[in-house]
């Protein structure tokens, strides 16, 4: 997975490349219809797959519309992480066509005060969801166009407000299924609201006195890669070339949880097996790795708030 | 996950709102035709996510007819584990539309004497499956429509008899695939059988001398909260009020794991983080919970059949 | 799982059943047409399911075709295993319909110098890899038809090509979902290669002195068995019948982990709970078993090429 696309170029992708007038007129069709609901639903939660609750999301939106087309993003989010909720669905959205819809419940304020709202992005993608966080970075990279607070008077399920409910099943799960099948309009979700989303802070990367700060908001976790938020312009201030050595250290709080000397490379093949590397990943985000090994688990570096890296030449 | 929707009420729910003449008639047409297949295939199995068991199970429904739908509840049954295949499948199967079909393969006795069974919901559902207790609670709470035995002479798959089979894959996957897509009707999968299916018993709640006794029959893995079966009705005979206190005992056989007193809550956010807290779940039955913890680990309270709960005021 | 159909006979059966000259004429049909892709599109990889890869994937195939039917057979292969990517290949590809196009990612040489090939089998599927060896067993056991190289300069995602690529994302399932959607024909993939691919050596099974040895290919992770690669006709070699013993030695590399005598049995069924048993699989290949219990747990009997196995009278 050495993968090095800017996301926020990626959903400049159309699909239309055809080189013929018919897609010429194609294409500016679907510039007008960019944000025609595509009737594909893609879910993410943290329920996990052992117990049925996101078989049961998906049979209510298979009793929304037959024919809707269903997948996922991820049900792995660790339980109540919005933080991880929010990346996932930036990491992942602008892969998909224009017109899908996203329901994302990761809500550990179900049964209090938040607003369920669906966003409408710039590029396209409805994003229903409690707005607790969730919305942070699809919001900031892929643009605000809208947003709209569902109105549960009539986005729910029938039957369901007799008592305290599923929301992911009876509310977004229903109201993600409808209005990616046109069974309503985005305008029939409810009221529209500032365009706006409620945010998470967190640490933006910065150079200075000939070094660069960073956070590390999240693992590759199948191969134990650590990704910072440091972009490539910003580490480019280092003056560092592929093939040089980049000095490393890594603090949990104030605490130096690792400290060493990372080869950059373009690919994990440019060193030997057990090699620790600097590269960027599918982000243009600068990560740590070991080569056909997991830097993660052999130096106890994992991601968060509270965790941020240095680096310098 | 703060669901309260009771489950027996909730297959009531049709879909069909529509206010017009028109969805009149055809939720009319819709009763007429509650059990005709809908080509919507649901799977549940032990096999795991690892192997290709699964995939080879989809690849014949595939092969059936190409333009079958294929979802899942979960593939991550404890192995063996009929007690909660049975549980897994009544969580579920309600959200799902009539004459959607289960595929449920949780089979320790596989290749022994047990028989292989279709039974129609008086809801409309369809389960195919061992008929070794996986039945159970779909059954009780369902209703028993019919049940006819599959006849293997017929609905097995081409050339998968001359050895000992995968009965997943060669007869209840192939069977299932075959029924969704109305390549054979229900009849036609075999004798007719007694409206009966193969029962697991299990302790059902009371109240006396002041407590309430239940069972825990499964615990809501992915948060570690903790289901008995008690429901609201036997659970309010004990007087308490939402914000009350209730005293709770555990069991594991006779030997008490937990004692601890927990407030009743509508929502866990009515609690401060840590704490332990009582309410009632989307099957409305009383469930131990810990607002942003795991109540499961931290008490080493499990579910199954040698556990046991006692309430009081 | 006690399955024990041939994998080499599987993919003989056709669902062309029914009796009629209709029949006849849509199977003439489609022994012409078989190798037509079938807008069938099945993921393998060892990227997990705990974050967005295999979702990215998959929006990018709907993004070619948003009518692609996109199906899984697993994602938990062990980082970077390629051996067992080509196990589960043959495991699970003959129960799909032949058109069915499999993309398949183990990639630990992502960056560096590898093709990347589309197989035709003799069976009529489709495998979009990387030829790294993941193709050994179905090469071997559904024939190779044609290879061919996939193009990069027309076979890869539009502004995808600025920077180091995801390539399962980029590249394969680009190209396997313009392939099984017919966007483009199996010629336009790129050039025709010799009909042959890169091999995993392993050893095979053997009979000599009175003995039958093999290795330990892989194991029924979900039940804890043993998958030998012993076939029938070897083990046949020591005239043991179903009811009778086999001395079983299990060797990592030179030091001896298990041995014992084992019931060769038809079912686990045979034998009472927590008896150790031999039997063949749905490979048809000896395995090793516990009755309701985890032989490779119970043992520490694990698979890959250090493994091997003795059988005797």
């Amino acid at each position: 997975m050495l993968e090095t696309i800017s996301m926020r170029k990626a959903f400049i992708y159309s699909g239309f490349a055809r080189k013929s007038l018919f897609s010429v007129i194609l294409a500016a069709f679907s510039f007008i219809s960019a944000f025609a609901q595509n009737n594909t639903l893609v879910f993410q939660s943290d329920f996990g797959l052992k117990d049925g609750a996101v078989s049961a999301m998906k049979g209510v939106a298979v009793g929304v519309s037959p024919d809707i087309k269903l997948y996922d993003v991820t049900h792995e989010i660790p339980a109540y992480n919005i933080w991880e909720a929010s990346y996932r669905l930036v990491q992942t959205a602008p892969y998909w066509p224009a017109g899908t819809v996203f329901v994302s419940v990761v809500d550990p304020g179900v049964g209090t005060e938040r607003k369920s709202v669906v966003l409408l992005t710039k590029s396209g993608h409805y994003f229903v969801t409690p707005d607790n966080g969730t919305l942070t970075l699809v919001a900031e990279q892929m643009g605000i166009q809208e947003v709209r607070e569902i109105d549960e008077a009539v986005n729910r399920r029938k039957n369901s407000n007799e008592s305290y409910t599923f929301h992911g099943r009876d509310v977004y799960a229903y109201t993600g299924a409808r209005l990616a099948s046109k069974v309503i309009s985005y305008e029939q979700v409810g009221r529209k609201l500032q365009p706006e989303v409620v945010k998470i802070t967190y640490q933006k990367p910065s150079f200075e006195n000939g070094k660069v700060i960073g956070g590390i908001p999240i693992l590759d976790i199948q191969y134990g890669n650590v990704w910072t938020n440091i972009d490539k312009p910003t580490f480019g201030k280092l003056g560092i070339n592929v093939g040089g050595n980049v000095k490393v250290q890594v603090f949990n709080s104030k605490n130096k949880v690792y400290e060493g000397v990372v080869k950059y490379v373009n690919t994990f093949g440019e060193v030997r097996e057990g090699s620790d590397v600097g590269y960027f990943n599918s982000l243009l985000n600068f990560s740590l790795g070991i080569n056909m090994g997991n830097f993660s688990e052999k130096y106890k570096v994992y991601s968060g708030n509270e965790w941020s890296i240095v680096l310098s030449k």
